[in-house]
């Protein structure tokens, strides 16, 4: 099925969640915004869609060390390179068009509905240009942004090992000072997303590994930036040893990956020793939030595909149509799922938008004061964006299939390939209960919770616009008296246990004013019955789950799994 | 991961929702009950459990019209109807067992747990079986039911057609008298489980198919017997053309059939012309029952899983443990998910033993009256059985991987198989949708809601052992009145729009109270902590749901999808 990108729901979401009238936004015209959205689409949707089902039948391969891309991919990432769209955000010091994160984030959608498997590459590209802009000295920028701005090496994230997933601080990864500045790095990582391919001369591996005398723990892990090549051209001590066999995303390589099985991998330190876990975190903030927007491509996709299926596919008869067999779209129980699916897909995009705009805020506002303010915010929002998409996009993706019915269980009709993509979401760059225990440990306390109040207040106005003043202060009371009762004891049990259900209450009652709002400023009555719908049964819905939440933590206290 | 047969839980659900000590149980004990269930138990984990995966990589092919099922599967096949398993609930006169549901339904999920695919092949020749015993003639019977329920031969049900799936008014299959009493079937069927493979020597084919002289719509559609090979031994004019690839039970040939290629396929009608529909609504509604319980089957196999790999998985550190990592068991997040997967399932377990019990006693019970009453009973049931327990496997599937975590998502694991599998549950045997309706356009004011009213006043009694008199019975008023006021005009927008939400909190009350029932049983704290997270959290989020959507419903009157 023909993918239509979203052009208009994306601009309205920049407007209104993502404050496209901001000051820092004035080097960038709206008829320029739209442009690029309208041209990212067109690419989206003519190059890239088609590849999507390519790479689910005909997955990446290994033989002998050497992977190769489905058919097509190779091509298609060399004229996405040279038509500069992996260079959108990147910095212009070193090529790229500085472009904002709420531009990046409107194309980062609009590809990765294209095709998922495909849009991962430029994606961890992107957060090893920003880790090295951020914190490798001058000589390695110099050497290596340049290449992965344009494209022509891509970069590589090297954290988990068999042992170490979520909990990093057991890695055993090594890395040996050399004498010379550089250091040799040995040792296995998992899991590694386009570790190897054929699409590009060179991989840039950043990895994280721990030197002899380094402290135990999280605090004694540094970040190596490995080449597949070297400077000289010589291959580095470096392989993939094989290809997991995975759900989904079958066309991007998921890398098992060795280094220095001839003595050693060359490496060189990015930022400084034991600090590596902090040069991570600045750049999977940023990582984060772009999965969330992977959710929300493919709820978009899956939704397109729904809607188009009900239009045409004719069982049963409505009362109010004429006779014969009526199109399932006019269905109340296949309506409320198409309504249902385009309001979550809606209120997730405004939510990772606002993000993006609260991100690109805390570089570029003027008084370091409201960078710091945004810089919270955007900390605040970025676990909901993540964790709140991508509950949704296997939500939307399932309820794609059963609008299908028995023909969405056949993988020709693509939708189950959708639901086998969007698994992985709530799994990587941290597992979405990671984000809740981020978001009730230190999220809501951010300036003395000053973040949350703020952000609950703005809330309140928009949901106020759907459902009046009175219900609105009462949804935004109640859930800030449910936060304050995590977030006094965010290592309690109950706490813990409850924090996934008032993540996805709160990201709720904030993508609800999103929700509002946008529809508020739109033209034609776009997101009306969204917002409507996501705010009388989605929201209180999740309210209702994170308050009986609450109610049965206790029970875990006691509970002894047999 | 070795399947551990739920012998004692399988029990317990019999012996509370399920009512074993009814005295038309008494010819069966409960020594033979629990020898049965453990044997069965041994069976599908020594000799089906171990197909499962083989099943999912090499599935069942096509080649020349022969279809070849899995390696192994034959073999195991054969083994499992010598030792009688295939025959446990057959009519007693054609080799039978004659078994009750109960124990039916018991053995059914142990099948299901080793291998979906391997045992939708019986749970079709059941179907067969129930559809040939009420409605084919003495001679059909004579011919047809031995072999059937030794399992020597196995049965199909054709009633998909591309054209037709929900909705059968619309079939095109066509039927001509031949004279001789029997008739000439020409037309394709779609989607047919097991239509052909290599384990049986021959197939039963139901086939529904219209007259030339029909009315239009479903009352002209006849139900015909279409053996693969006619009692002579020649081949008969059918066959299988492909197989879907699907997303998952790969292991089950999905069929798509042709019938008359070469001028005709000889039937014989079961029942009278043109009430095939009554025929098949009989068999229908076991087998939406046990579709159900092939649910809790899958959702009892990921938890069994995920709780032994959350034993096995060390990852960070939780408070009150000793030092070092903790086993993930231990942290409060995945108890959560662990606790809900069990009770989930649990509640399920004894939704669907409970509708088999009534099924029995419609058949079973003393008084033409009680025989009435436990029809409606089951009939209420059925739809909650079927849609619930299949909803709760495909949440439970997906939260199995998540507790699995990126290893989830690597096929190797198993439990990505399962996910899969999950998703066609809510599809097939009429959609979740189909069910929602069914409830709220017919089952809720069965026996002028009495029926309703008997289920919700034992649902009150079980709650009020957790939940406390008061609390049970403001949960059963609410429930009452949502359910009131959708069967007031069920085919109005509102209703329909709300039938889903009302549906899974109605399954939840009724499913709440056995629970609670089950835990006071029950010997050594089983379903205590379940029944008590269920009524806290699962109760009230479902009746959040099912509230808000209807207050939400009017919104879809007006919504207009662009």
């Amino acid at each position: 099925m023909t993918y239509r990108p979203p052009v208009s729901q994306i601009l309205l979401a920049m407007q209104s969640a993502g404050k496209f009238g901001a000051p820092h936004y004035a080097d960038l015209s709206l008829d320029d915004a739209q442009a690029i959205i309208s041209e990212a689409g067109r690419f989206a949707a003519e190059r890239i869609a088609p590849l999507n089902q390519v790479g689910d039948r005909l997955p990446a391969s290994i033989n002998d060390g050497i992977v190769t891309t489905p058919p097509g991919w190779r091509a298609t990432y060399r004229d996405w390179c040279a038509a500069g769209w992996n260079g959108l955000a990147g910095p212009a010091d070193h090529g790229g068009q500085g472009l904002p994160m709420l531009m990046a984030v409107g194309c980062t959608e609009l590809w990765n509905s294209a095709s998922m498997a495909f849009a991962l590459c430029p994606l961890l590209t992107a957060g090893a240009i920003e880790a090295i802009a951020a914190h490798a000295c001058q000589d390695l920028k110099d050497l290596y942004l340049p290449k992965l701005v344009s494209g022509e090496w891509t970069g590589t994230m090297n954290l988990t090992e068999p042992q170490a997933g979520s909990d990093l601080s057991d890695l055993r990864c090594r890395a040996e000072r050399l004498g010379d500045g550089t250091y040799s790095i040995t040792g296995s990582k998992i899991f590694i997303t386009y570790g190897e391919h054929d699409c590009a001369s060179n991989i840039v591996h950043l990895v994280l590994a721990r030197l002899a005398d380094a402290p135990a723990g999280t605090r004694g892990i540094s970040l190596f930036l490995v080449p597949k090549f070297l400077p000289d051209g010589a291959r580095n001590d470096l392989r993939c040893h094989s290809l997991e066999h995975k759900l989904g995303i079958h066309g991007s390589p998921t890398c098992a990956m060795t280094y220095g099985d001839n003595g050693g991998a060359k490496g060189w330190l990015i930022g400084k020793e034991n600090r590596g876990l902090n040069c991570m975190f600045t750049m999977m903030n940023n990582a984060r939030l772009l999965v969330g927007v992977q959710g929300v491509a493919l709820a978009e996709r899956a939704t397109q595909m729904s809607v188009a299926y009900a239009r045409e596919r004719r069982q049963g008869s409505v009362p109010d149509q004429r006779a014969g067999a009526s199109a399932i779209i006019h269905h109340p129980d296949v309506k409320r799922m198409l309504l249902e699916m385009r309001a979550k897909t809606a209120a997730a995009r405004l939510l990772c938008m606002a993000t993006a705009s609260w991100i690109d805020g805390s570089l570029k506002a003027k008084s370091a004061d409201d960078r710091r303010l945004a810089h919270a915010r955007a900390s605040l929002l970025t676990p909901l964006a993540k964790a709140y998409s991508t509950e949704i996009a296997v939500e939307v993706t399932s309820t794609a299939i059963q609008i299908h019915g028995g023909m969405g269980y056949i993988e020709e009709t693509g939708v189950a390939q959708l639901y086998r993509d969007a698994r992985i979401l709530p799994i990587y760059e941290g597992t979405n209960g990671i984000q809740a225990i981020d978001l009730v440990s230190r999220k809501l306390r951010l300036e003395d919770g000053e973040t949350l109040f703020d952000a609950l207040k703005s809330s309140r106005e928009g949901l106020a616009i759907v459902a009046g003043e009175p219900l609105a202060s009462r949804i935004v009371s109640e859930i800030s008296e449910l936060a304050k009762t995590l977030s006094k004891a965010p290592d309690s049990v109950q706490s813990l246990a409850a924090a996934m259900p008032l993540l996805r209450a709160l990201a709720a009652v904030i993508a609800g004013g999103y929700l509002a709002e946008s529809a508020a400023l739109a033209q034609g009555g776009a997101n009306e019955s969204e917002a409507r719908y996501f705010i009388t049964v989605e929201l209180p819905t999740a309210m209702a789950a994170a308050k009986s939440a609450l109610s049965g933590a206790g029970i875990l206290a006691t509970y002894d799994l047999q």
